[in-house]
């Protein structure tokens, strides 16, 4: 079959936002994009936070082009020519091996992004904008390759996307060879095995422009001296602990290499020449509040986590949905994403609670996202392609 | 010669504040107050900051006592416990060996002891209050040891008072014997080796009650995983670089070597578990004042250190004074501090500097502290003694 010049080929996915539990920070290649450490993240679900991306090719298309919510961005950078010539190669050997394809891996691509959720707000939006891209363009393409094997493609997008490839519990696994190829990531469990898994995004101001993360991270293997012990070390063994904490179930296991982990994050980036700071005021008010609930409850039934940025996202079993939810309602009933959710949460605190410790908080979170582990991407039907019978963008609905 | 029952002997001296340059973090000993690494401070001038102790003894007196600022406080606890007893044996072996003189080891005590600086501001002033209570008991004994042997027992008072036994620079060394008998201070170089170090101390208020020091470092080593590293491989290395440092008068290997302990001790703060934050945003506007200055300046001029708490030390050298005095003095030019030394800053900012890092500054610093490496403990005349006739504090004159 020929194409005709007019043809427009095109495939919608959706892929989720991904927090670490165990974090990845620091690259052993810049140039493949590994990581010097192996990571561990749930994936959030895509009703609160997704990345919709419509993939399209055409003979008739002069260049490649992305709209990330309407605005025309750069695709020139490495890392996304990296991951297009990863995809035209797959297509490419498809065709070769079946002449009656279209040659879609000669025509330009038009991707076309958008976020439900506010791209600055420092939500991971690389990692579901990568992973959307990535595929979209395999759905497209009508790609054999499973999900770890398009995570290795969207690992050169953006480090972290290649976790967003799956839904549930999701390991990158550094890997050991010198071409990267075994730099993946892999579901280490399901969303169903452990749906009870819930998280409250407080997001919070950040008054100074942070570090970015690609370079923060350069600084900090070139300077820390105390990163390579967790690089090498720390972060190993609590790759294990926590993969047996999910298989588990276990709660409290997780909530501890979650915050200890997280700390070791921001530590290493304090060790770090000159010092990286993405924690703030509020947000270790946000600390201490998660400690005061698990405090009060007698146990670990909150555990928060912070990455490149100041926001705090608090992991909690829905079993003690209550008490987590609300203290936090208690300290910013305020803000926006409270009400959204229909949930019926009274803002109270537990017998004991210090609420002194709340007065730092308040005032400094300007929304909260309520929202759980979900599923990896996702197909979206052809009729709500975000692209109209030209290529272009489609007006916003 | 027998005393009366009336007698009163007193000897008085000063004692000055260190701030560590190497930080101590971490206790090998609870018990002998030994550290698990060694450490490096500069004394500061005793002009600006120091303790003043007259120590009194007398067959009359019915119990030790303490009074700190015209305040009575309990010296029952087991470190002041243990030095008296350890200054008592030297006493009483002193005795021993000459029975003409009177037996003060078997008198009790009465110490009073006041600061030059507000004791609540979290400026060392317990290093300073054992080294001058050290200082001062030794004199009142007529002992013979010399400051390191005195320094083996203000440890065990409280771990840095050690170095303030020193002017100059001075390094706490961990020693290696099971009784912590080899864990001294030692002075690296005197005051006269390099007179020009300066230290501009910034008090930024805090909001939190920290965490003490004692139970801070305990819970460091007992959960921090990057600890170790630091303890074991980290800070020997850096001990030697900056002793290297001192003695070239270095100032800007010293100044990286300072700026990169600090970070690295609230670093492994950060890694323990709970989480120990003593800086806060204020302290890290101070952070990147200094990264504005010596950026400005084309090389390293000035080095922030932060204790266990959120002020601000910034080291520089004289000859570089207009430069770093004059940004600090425009971040905070309406506080206290900046017209008692009657210096001729202008406060301005140099060529480039971006005037925006001021801001966080700004409102957060409370009272500025101008001051220099200086001597050790010094002796006050015998009618300057903070005692009257009957052995109780004179009042304040």
């Amino acid at each position: 079959m020929a194409a005709s010049s007019t043809a427009i080929y095109h495939a919608t996915a959706t892929a989720p936002v991904n927090i670490a539990v165990i974090k990845y920070w620091g690259k052993a290649s810049t140039k493949l994009n590994t990581p010097t450490n192996s990571s561990l993240s749930v994936t959030l679900s895509q009703e609160d936070l997704r990345t919709i991306t419509t993939a399209s090719c055409s003979p008739s298309f002069e260049s490649d082009a992305l709209w990330l919510n309407g605005a025309v961005h750069d695709v020139s950078n490495a890392r996304s020519q990296a991951c297009f010539a990863e995809l035209r190669a797959l297509r490419k050997a498809k065709e070769d091996r079946d002449s009656s394809l279209p040659p879609l891996s000669t025509y330009k691509l038009h991707l076309i992004s958008e976020n439900n959720f506010p791209t600055a707000a420092g939500l991971a939006s690389s990692a579901a904008g990568f992973a959307a891209f990535v595929r979209a363009i395999a759905d497209l393409y009508e790609l054999d390759e499973n999900p770890t094997e398009l995570s290795r493609i969207a690992r050169q997008g953006s480090g972290s996307a290649c976790r967003s490839l799956f839904g549930g519990f999701v390991a990158w696994e550094k890997g050991s060879r010198d071409d990267g190829y075994d730099s993946v990531a892999v579901q280490v469990a399901p969303e169903s095995h452990w749906p009870t898994i819930r998280a409250a995004i407080l997001v919070i101001s950040d008054a100074k422009k942070g570090v970015s993360s690609t370079s923060g991270m350069q600084a900090t293997v070139a300077t820390s001296t105390l990163f390579p012990n967790r690089a090498n070390v720390v972060v190993p063994a609590r790759m294990e602990a926590m993969k047996k904490a999910i298989a588990e179930r276990d709660f409290e296991t997780f909530a501890d290499l979650t915050m200890a982990d997280s700390n070791s994050f921001h530590a290493v980036c304090l060790d770090t020449i000159p010092p990286i700071f993405y924690m703030n005021d509020a947000s270790r008010a946000a600390v201490r509040v998660v400690e005061e609930i698990n405090r009060c409850a007698g146990k670990k039934v909150a555990a928060y986590t912070f990455d490149a940025g100041p926001n705090a996202v608090i992991y909690y079993d829905e079993s003690n949905q209550n008490i987590v939810l609300g203290a936090l309602k208690k300290g910013t009933a305020d803000v926006p994403g409270w009400s959204e959710k229909h949930l019926d949460i009274n803002a109270s605190l537990p017998d004991g609670f210090n609420e002194t410790i709340l007065t730092a908080l308040s005032g400094n979170v300007s929304r909260v996202i309520l929202t759980g582990v979900g599923s990896g991407p996702l197909k979206v039907p052809r009729e709500q392609a975000l692209i109209d019978e030209q290529g272009n963008p489609r007006p916003a609905q």
